[in-house]
C-alpha cells in the first residue's frame, strides 16, 4: 500500500479532494464488461426522494444532503445540454489553473508557488464537483438507511461489542457478511493467485518497530489532531475545521467576508498542513465542539496500534498497517523460491489495522480491515508484461491527471492506447489495471460507477512513478477501493538500508562484460590496533569506497602520508600502511538489480460495501420489497429450499433435495416457516440468494420434480431432483447462465410471487 | 477456548504433565479411518538413529534425547512382554495414587490434601512416561532436523522478520505453507460449517478490556515469570527451574539428597504455584542463567498483547487471545438469525495472539496463530444430538481420567458406549469428538498417533462439565491440537453479568404454566425527588427484587413506616408511599434458559505441523530422498508438469496441458529446469505434490497423451490430454482413488524414477 506522508493517506475517501466528474462516464461502455453488467444492472431502480423523506422523518435522522446522492440516473441527467451549460464556466475555471500549474512547472517555478497553484486548482475542482452534485436529479437518490437496516437486520455485519456499548470503526461480520467476504476472497485467490501463478504468503500481524521505521510508517503515517486543552478530548483537525466552517457559513450572523473566506477554507482544506489549520482555528476562534474549551495546536497522531512483544517491554511493535511489508521482508526467500528469476508476483490476504482518530462511514473507514495485496517484482528497465497483448483492447474509464487539471471528464480508452501514449506508465501496471477491473466487475461492481483516477503529482508518494486508484461511486462519493501503484524500488532499498541484507536479483547480461575492479585491501591488524571498537566501521567504510574515492585517498597518502576517512559516527586518520589497493579486470555474466514493484492493493470491506450498494434494488411497484442482485459466486447462500406446505408427504422429497445440494457442496437454507410462498421468496431475495427450489404437490409424481427460481427475474423452470445438484452448481459457479437453464428445462408459471 | 487460570493454559504442550502411554495405541484400529490411513501410512520408514547421529554431528547441533523420539515402531516395541514387565511396577505406582485421590474425594478430604495427592499422582505418571520413552527402540527415531530443513528450504514457513534478526514465536508462511493452510481451512469450512449448517462469523481482533475482564482473561490468563533483579531480564519460572534442575542433576558434584529432591521437583513442577517455585529457587540458589544475578520472586505475567484504541489512550484493549469471545458477545444476533431456535452452532476462523514469555518449539508454541472455534449452543437439560445415531459405532482412542489415575493405557471404544457409560458426558460432546477425529484423519493425521485425553478434575476449568483434548503424538510428545469442552453456561452468564444484557433463549414449555407474579410499582415522582441522581439505581433495584425481598420490605413498612433498600453503590431509605405491590397470576408458554456451550477449538498451526511430521517419509534404500505424503486435498500444489526435454516440439502439448489444468482450477507447477526426470520427480515429491504429468516424445502421437504419476507409489498411467483435467480434478478432490485411475487407464512403466 502506498502512502504519501502526513494527511494524504492512500486508502482515504477521496470525495472531498477530487473532481467528481459525474458526467465523465457518459456513454461509458466496455465490450468486455458489458455482457456481464447487463444481466445484473438491468433491473435498475432506486428509492425516490419522497420515499427517503418519509423514512427520514420516521427514523428521526438528519439525513445529510450528501447521503442522498443520486446514483442511478446521473448519466442521463449529466449529459443534458442545460446541465453542461451550467458547468461550462466551472470547467473553464479548473482548466485555467491546470494550465497555470503546467506553465509553472515548465518554467521551473519555485515549489512553493506550484504547491499554492495546485491547492487553488483542487479548490476549483471541488466547486465543480459540488455543482455537479447539486444539478443531479433528485429522484435518483439512494436510500442508504434502508440498505443499512437490511444489513443489520439480516446480520451481514454490525458494530463489534455492541452489548458493551460498541467501539467505532470495528465491525463483526455475521453469517451473511462472512460468507460473502469468504466468497470474494476465494474468487480473488482464483482470479489472481491461481490464474497468474502468484506466490501467496501469510505473514505476521505483529511487526517490530524497526521494520516500520524503515518503511516510513513510524515517522509519517499520521493524521493531524487537536486536543481540548482542559479535558484532553481529541478531534481530527480537518474534520473539526470542516464542521465549524460549515456551521458558520450557514449562520446568518456571519459577515460576507468571513463567509467567503470559510468557503475558500473548505475548498482548500485537503491541502492544508498543520500551520494552515492552526491559522484557521486561531482566526475564527474555533473551540472544542463539546466543551467550548480552547484547543491545542495541531499535533501529528500516528495511526498505528502500538504494543510490545515479550515480557520485558523492550521489543516495541505495531499491528501492521498494511500487509505489503511482510512480502518485502521475505523478498529473498521468495526470489529463491522462484529459482532466482524475475519477474514474479507475491500476494497476501490478511488483516491490517489503523487507529483512526474518529472513524465514521461504516465499512468505508474502519480500524481493522481485510486487505489483499500483490507485489509484482520486475526488472526496472523492462516493465513489459508477457500477457499484455491479450488485454490490449480492453477498455477502461481513465481519469488522468491531465484531464483532472483541465476540468475535463474521465475518458474511455483501451489500455493499449493508454500505455502507447504514456498515459499509463507501463504494460505491467496497465495489465494489472485490467485484471483489477475484471475482478471488480466479476464480484458485482457496476462498471458504469467504476473509474481509474490517476494521482496528481503532489498526491503521489515521492518515490512512486505512477499511481491509478480504482474508485467506485457509492453514496459516500467516489471511494478508492484498489490502489495500483508503481512503487519503483523504494521498499526493497529501504529494508536493505536498515538491515544491510541485499535485496537484489541477478539479471543475466546479454553478453559477458569486462569491468575494472578497484579493491581496497585493509591491513586488519593495524586498523584494529589503531581504532579498536571502531575498526569494524572503518573497514566496512573502506569496502564501500568508490574508485574515485580510493584515488583521492591514495593522493592524500602520497602528499601527506596519511588521510582522513569519514565513516558513520566518526572520522579516522589512516596511515598509508593501513591499506593497499588492488586493481584488476573481471568478466561478469550478470548484473545486480533492485527490482521495481508494481502494487495493486485491495480494501476488501470497501469493495464489499460498494457491491452491496450497487446490488441493492427495489421491486418495481413495491418499494418495500428490496432485494440484492449479488452475482451467484458472491452470494452468501446459493440456494433456498422452500416446501409449499408443511405437509409431511413432502419430507422425503425435501430430504432428497437437501442431500443432492449438500453432495454438490452448495450452501442452502431451508425456510419452512409459515407465510405465503411469495413472502418467503421475498425473504430469500432480500439477502441475495440467487436460486430457489420449491417442493410443491406436483413434486410427488414420479420421477420427483421441483421448481427452480431465479431471484433476479423471478422466472422459474421445472426439473427433476436428479438434475438439480449439477444444475444449481453450474449456475452458482457461473458455468451455466440462467438463459441456458431456461433453454434446457420447461418453464414454470408461478402464482403469488410479486 | 477453555483455560484454567494461572499456569495451566489449555493450548499448552501437555507432554510434561501427562502420561504418555505409548503403548496405549496397541492394536488401535478404527474401521472408519483405517481405509483412509492405510493408503497414507503404508510407506512407513523413518531415519535411523545412526543417520541422525551423522546429521547431528554435521550440523553441530546438540540434538536432545527427546528430539529423537520414536514414532514409527513404538507400537510393536511397547507391546512386547519384556517392556511391559519393566513398566508394570510403575503402572502400579500410578494406580496406588489414583486410588488414593479417589478415596480422598469420596471421604470429603480437605482440598489441600487432594491437591497434594494429585501432584504426586502426576509425578508418578511422568516417571512412567519417561520410562516408556527410554524403552522405545532407538531405530524408530524421527529426524526432525531433516524435516525442518525441508520446510525452511522449500519455504513452507520460516521465522518472521529474519532479515531484522527475527522475532521468536512469529512465523511467516511461504507459498507452500500458505496454500497448505488455506486448503486445511477450506476443508474445515466444508466439514463443519457447510455440512453441519453452522453460522460463521468474523469478529474483531481488537477487544476492549471489559470484554476480557468478564471472560476472566484479564485476571487469570497468565504465566509465572522471574526477573533478573539488576538487568530486568525475564524468564518463565517453570522453564528456568527445569533447566537449572536438569543441569544440577547431571552435575557430579551434586549430592545424592539434592539430586533426589531435584528429580522430585521436576516431576512435580507442573503443579507448582508461585510459592512452591519461590521455595525451590531460594533453596537451590538459582540465579539468572545469563548474568548470575539474583532473581525476583515469581510474578504473574498476563499473556495478552495490550494496546489502546483511539487517540486519547482511555480505551484500553487487547488482541484477542481466542476467537470464542467474539461469538459469545454476538449471541443475541446469532440466536435471532436462527429465528430464536436452539440448538445452533456458530463458528469462527481467525487469528489469536498470546504474548508468550519465551516461545520455543516451532509452530507448537507461537505468539500469533490461526484458530478455528465452534460454539454449539444447546439446551442445558437436553444435550442429545440428532445425528448421534449415525456415529454411534465410530471408534475412538479414549484416554479417560479414570485410566490416567489407574496407570492404565488409553482404550479403543465406540462413542456410543462411551456416552452410554457416562465416560463422555453427553451426545453432543461425543458427536463433535467423532467429527473432530474424522477431520484430523482427513487432513492427514495418522489415526494411530491420535487420542482423546480427558481432563483430570483439577485440570478442568471450574465451570466446565467435561473436557477431552484431541492429542497428536509428534516428536514434541503428545500435543493438544483440539480442545473439546462442555463449558456449561459460564461465558454467556459472565457477559450478562458485565453488561446486564440478557443472553438467554426461550424454550417452549410442553404445556403453559401458571406463575405467581409479584411486581413492585414505584412512585417515580417521589423517588425521583428523594434520590435525584440515584433514583435510577433505586428503581432498577426495586425491579429486580425477589418475592421474598418484597415481602420483607412490606413488613418493614408495616412496622416502621419506612425501609432501607441497599443498591449497588449506596442505600436508600424508602417511605411506604414510594412504592406499591401488585400480585397476579400469569400464564407463561416459554421459559428462559441460558444455553450450555459445547466448544471444539482447533489450533491450525499445530495440526499442520503434526500432519507434516506424520507425512514425512524417506524412500526405501535412499534416505536422502525424502517426501511428503500429504492427502491430495491438503497438498499445496496438486500437480507438477514436467517436459521430458526442452525440445520446442513439446511446447504446444505443454500449453494444452496447462490450459486444461487451469480450466479445472487445479494448482500446478511446471518444472522445466535441467536435471533428469527422476531428479525432478524427487523435487516435486519433496514438497508433497501428489500427481505429476510428464510430456514425453510419445505424447506427440495423435491424440496427444501424457503420463500421470502418483507420488506415493511412483506408479504411472498413460491418458489423453483431453481426459487429464477431470481426472486430476477428481483425484485431487478425493472423488476418484488412484486405484480407480489405474483401472481406467493403461499402466505406464517409467525408467529412471527411483
Amino acid at each position: 500500500m502506498v502512502f504519501v506522508g502526513l494527511l494524504v493517506r492512500r486508502l482515504g475517501v477521496l470525495t472531498q479532494c477530487n473532481l467528481v466528474a459525474l458526467a465523465n462516464a457518459v456513454g461509458v461502455s466496455n465490450p468486455t464488461s458489458r455482457a456481464y453488467s447487463q444481466e445484473f444492472f438491468k433491473v435498475e431502480k432506486v428509492a425516490s426522494a419522497r420515499k427517503v423523506g418519509t423514512r427520514q422523518k420516521k427514523l428521526g435522522s438528519t439525513f445529510e444532503k450528501k447521503f442522498r446522492q443520486r446514483l442511478s440516473d446521473y448519466l442521463k441527467a449529466m449529459a443534458s445540454p442545460e446541465v453542461e451549460q451550467h458547468l461550462a464556466p466551472l470547467r473553464a475555471s479548473v482548466k485555467e489553473y491546470g494550465d497555470l500549474v503546467r506553465a509553472l512547472k515548465e518554467n521551473g517555478a519555485p515549489k512553493v508557488d506550484i504547491d499554492r497553484a495546485i491547492i487553488e486548482l483542487k479548490a476549483r475542482k471541488k466547486r465543480l464537483e459540488e455543482r455537479e452534485l447539486e444539478l443531479a436529479p433528485k429522484e435518483a437518490a439512494f436510500d442508504r438507511l434502508k440498505l443499512e437496516d437490511l444489513l443489520r437486520r439480516r446480520f451481514f455485519y454490525d458494530q463489534s461489542f455492541a452489548i458493551y456499548g460498541g467501539v467505532t470503526g470495528l465491525y463483526d461480520f455475521g453469517p451473511m457478511g462472512c460468507a460473502m467476504k469468504a466468497n470474494m476472497i476465494d474468487l480473488w485467490r482464483k482470479h489472481f493467485i491461481l490464474e497468474e501463478g502468484m506466490l501467496e504468503v501469510d505473514c505476521s500481524v505483529l511487526t517490530p518497530e524497526p521494520v516500520l521505521k524503515a518503511s516510513g510508517h513510524v515517522d509519517r503515517f499520521a493524521d493531524w489532531m487537536v486536543k481540548d486543552v482542559k479535558t484532553g478530548e481529541c478531534f481530527r483537525a480537518d474534520h473539526l475545521i470542516k464542521n465549524h466552517a460549515e456551521k458558520l457559513i450557514q449562520d446568518k450572523k456571519t459577515n460576507a467576508a468571513d463567509r467567503e473566506a470559510l468557503v475558500d477554507v473548505l475548498a482548500r482544506l485537503e491541502g492544508f498542513n498543520d500551520k494552515d489549520m492552526q491559522q484557521v482555528i486561531k482566526k475564527f476562534h474555533f473551540k472544542s465542539p463539546i466543551t467550548g474549551n480552547e484547543l491545542t495546536d495541531p499535533i501529528a497522531f500516528n495511526l498505528m496500534f502500538p504494543t510490545v512483544i515479550g515480557p520485558t517491554g523492550d521489543l516495541k511493535a505495531f499491528l501492521r498497517p498494511e500487509t505489503a511489508q511482510g512480502i518485502f521482508v521475505n523478498f529473498k526467500r521468495l526470489l529463491e523460491f522462484n529459482q532466482g528469476k524475475l519477474p514474479f508476483a507475491a500476494a497476501q490476504i490478511g488483516s491490517g489495522f489503523r487507529n483512526e482518530i474518529s472513524p465514521r462511514q461504516g465499512l468505508i473507514r474502519v480500524r481493522e480491515f481485510t486487505m489483499c495485496e500483490i507485489e509484482h517484482f520486475v526488472d526496472p528497465n523492462d516493465k513489459n508484461h508477457p500477457k499484455f497483448a491479450k488485454v490490449r483492447d480492453y477498455e477502461l474509464t481513465l481519469f488522468s491527471a491531465c484531464n483532472q487539471m483541465d476540468g475535463r471528464p474521465a475518458e474511455v480508452c483501451t489500455i493499449g492506447r493508454a500505455v502507447d501514449q504514456h498515459t499509463v506508465a507501463n504494460e505491467t501496471l496497465g495489465y494489472y489495471m485490467v485484471r483489477v477491473h475484471q475482478f471488480l466487475v466479476k464480484v458485482g461492481v457496476d462498471p458504469r460507477r467504476l473509474r481509474f483516477r490517476q494521482h496528481l503529482a503532489n498526491e503521489m508518494a515521492h518515490y512512486a512513478c505512477d499511481c491509478w486508484d480504482a474508485e467506485i461511486l457509492t453514496s459516500y462519493g467516489w471511494i478508492e477501493c484498489v490502489g495500483n501503484a508503481d512503487r519503483a524500488c523504494f521498499d526493497l532499498q529501504q529494508h536493505y538500508k536498515a538491515t544491510n541484507v541485499k535485496l537484489t536479483a541477478e539479471k543475466k547480461l546479454p553478453e559477458p562484460k569486462t569491468v575494472q575492479i578497484t579493491e581496497v585491501v585493509p591491513n586488519k591488524g593495524l586498523i584494529g590496533k589503531a581504532f579498536k571498537a571502531n575498526a569494524k566501521q572503518v573497514m566496512s567504510r573502506l569496502a564501500e569506497l568508490s574508485p574515485k574515492e580510493v584515488e583521492a585517498l591514495e593522493q592524500e597518502f602520497e602528499s601527506a602520508g596519511k588521510a582522513i576517512l569519514a565513516y558513520e559516527g566518526g572520522e579516522a586518520e589512516l596511515g598509508a600502511d593501513m591499506m593497499s589497493v588492488k586493481r584488476y579486470e573481471k568478466k561478469v555474466h550478470v548484473e545486480e538489480i533492485t527490482p521495481s514493484v508494481i502494487e495493486p492493493s485491495f480494501g476488501v470491506g470497501r469493495i464489499m460495501y460498494a457491491v452491496l450498494e450497487h446490488s441493492f434494488r427495489q421491486r418495481e411497484g413495491d418499494e418495500q420489497r428490496t432485494f440484492l442482485t449479488l452475482p451467484p459466486q458472491i452470494a452468501p447462500i446459493k440456494c433456498s429450499v422452500l416446501p409449499i406446505s408443511a405437509n409431511v408427504k413432502l419430507e422425503p422429497i425435501l430430504a432428497a433435495v437437501r442431500e443432492v445440494l449438500a453432495k454438490h457442496e452448495i450452501s442452502f437454507k431451508q425456510d419452512d416457516s409459515s407465510g405465503s410462498i411469495g413472502r418467503r421468496y421475498a425473504r430469500t431475495d432480500e439477502i441475495g440468494i440467487p436460486f430457489g427450489v420449491t417442493v410443491d404437490f406436483e413434486s410427488e409424481k414420479q420421477p420427483w420434480t421441483v421448481t427452480l427460481r431465479y431471484a433476479l427475474t423471478m422466472e422459474q423452470v421445472r426439473l427433476q431432483v436428479s438434475e438439480l445438484g449439477k444444475t444449481v452448481h453450474d449456475l452458482a459457479t457461473g458455468r451455466m447462465s440462467w438463459e441456458e437453464a431456461q433453454a434446457t428445462f420447461p418453464k414454470f408459471e408461478q402464482k403469488g410471487d410479486a
